[in-house]
């Protein structure tokens, strides 16, 4: 089977279940992290407090961990709903916004790569391999300068030889391995770098087709999935709105992924193999 | 005079004074929240520090408690706020969002009622009958599940009388109960349920319909009115956007707040009283 | 040169270097701030835990302090990392949101002002009199009524000369001084005030031109291009999207913003100096 039939049946799974997923988020792009979801068929649940985080994971289908705006009381949190998660076998995603930015992210990184079994991992270059302590720059902050001259596919071979997970890093062609299979996905549009949270959102959308319903272990096709959807629909939404500006882009991003269906994940899926 | 047209009359009041509705509410939809009170017509302030919630609350109109991404700090600024509306007859709304999702969430909501006196009780019929304490099964998160053979009319009278306030129980079919007074609202789209928030906003008109100036213990029509009005919106909302996606369609349901008065809530506003 | 020159250099500037802009800010709003920014042609980063924000502030290259959902915990974030971009001259721009509204906000601006030198303080007409204590009441939460009797030229002239920085005072017409040279700028719309977050975005914006390499000290045209290029925006969206209401709007001001450049500036800029 190949992988988009693989990510059209996943989709119409996802779709099928709507499975609840946890996400541990930012404040910047929470609200199109949860609309996202409800736009491809999931049902989020935003929860950051310590208090509250293993009881709220415990009862999802996927956790998505995502470090933007962080805080040590945010770390508490991911930790404790990631170990719980990895108890009951619910996958995890990280992303790891910023990861070099700052030693509290660099930190919190290797804390969550230690402490929890991610099953993805989910950053342009420069964050998964800050978050895969393959990177020791000390300013991260500016994502297209570090990723002059790092390969995104050795990147991501690298990161999940290490880390023994799916890793996505997301780029003009996004990439896709788990140190054995690798898929390379075309799509997307140039316009979602000027659409603050396409990357939190690509994470959200992987933490609902993770909690789908694949098997343990095999994270790697709901990375495919997750990818593949923000692909079509990027291009779906740059043909619709790419001429209005990026508010409008934004917008029908956000109609476009709640239009995806099994049929258009088959017709239109931009996956490379191998 | 029909609810309709009290409904009617108190939208216009709301408009000529534009009360100042002080939200504590969650970061997920805080935006929305705001800007469907500016598009009725309201003046929204949104804060969530202890050390100033009873200041702002005592300035306000109106009190909008939103329990989404609860934390205990939250809930401090909450109850400080609440016994200072409650000091001033300012009213007060409560949004129980998630109430059965964990204990955190049950302990805020069992909390906050029991210190504050709650004007208008909002959210969907397993977060009224959490937060009435009128449920005890541990995992509330999947609202569809919990549903399920809940009768709304039923679980929204029996909060009403155990609270003594009105509640207000979206689904379907809308229910605004005082416990004497019961009114049954019809409208909006199957779409709202694929827009994150449009709960919290429904809770945020109704703060912004209860600081219009009804007089106080008369909740009700404020109720009824802010359900109106989100029915309607929705229901325009859907004719203009409803084939362009989820996205569009929360843009348009703001823009259809906006769009709202006096006359267009007489006659399309869709109540069966009793 | 004319300001309107001056300011479509500055564009020209910032979509040249793309500056990377640290807003340490509100919750309700940081999503649209971090659009703005991105779409103007700037890099934002949000991050506001104290254990990170003077690291994250050293690499920017322009600081924006917003006291909308204030706490403790951000005034130590602000703090630290405005004595940081102090020290390293990166530009400061302070938005006392709600400045009057609770005595944690005024002694917030207060501290913020006596702790971290300021290059631009951008509010309305009673934001910016508190945040330059030259006002005193105790309620400021209805700006529209602290509004009337304030003439905005003086108190943007009073809070220039009281704290020796830019001051920008927006409203109808907006007003823009350093206490020596001062520019009147027309454009926007009316509806900028049913929309939140317009201030918040004029301020991000503000720091995206002040970021873009003006010289220090020279925060004036900076403060100058940001209100022109809203007013600009305001006007095309007003155009585009009036009609359909407020949240067509909010997407039209961002589709604007992200189609601004040095010839539109040139040629609709509304500036009179003196």
């Amino acid at each position: 089977m190949s992988m988009a039939e693989q990510a059209a049946l996943l989709l119409d799974r996802l779709q099928r279940r709507r499975p609840l997923v946890h996400c541990i988020t930012n404040y910047v792009t929470a609200n199109d992290c949860a609309n996202i979801l409800l736009a491809i068929g999931a049902s989020p649940i935003m929860a950051d407090d310590p208090e509250e985080t293993e009881e709220i994971a415990a009862a999802a289908s996927a956790l998505v961990l995502n470090m933007g705006t962080p805080s040590r009381r945010k770390l508490e949190a991911m930790i404790r709903a990631g170990r719980r998660a990895n108890e009951k076998g619910i996958p995890v995603i990280l992303d790891p916004v910023g990861a070099g930015a700052s030693r509290l992210r660099r930190e919190m990184a290797e804390s969550l790569i230690r402490k929890v079994r991610v099953d993805i991992l989910r950053g342009n270059v420069s964050e998964v391999s800050f978050a895969a302590g393959l990177a020791s720059r000390e300013k991260g902050v500016d994502v297209s300068e570090a990723d002059r001259g790092i390969d995104r596919t050795e990147a991501a071979l690298a990161a999940a030889r290490r880390l023994g997970c799916t890793v996505a890093v997301t780029g003009e062609v996004d990439v896709v391995t788990d140190g054995r299979r690798t898929a390379r996905i075309r799509g997307g549009s140039s316009m979602m770098a000027r659409v603050t949270g396409t990357g939190c959102m690509t994470s959200a959308l992987a933490g609902a087709f993770a909690g789908a319903g694949a098997e343990r272990g095999d994270a790697f096709p709901a990375a495919v999935a997750a990818l593949a959807s923000m692909g079509i629909a990027g291009e779906t939404a740059f043909e619709k709105a790419g001429h209005l500006g990026c508010g409008s882009f934004h917008i029908a991003l956000l109609d476009a992924v709640g239009g995806l269906n099994e049929k258009s994940i088959r017709e239109r899926a931009e996956i490379e193999e191998g």
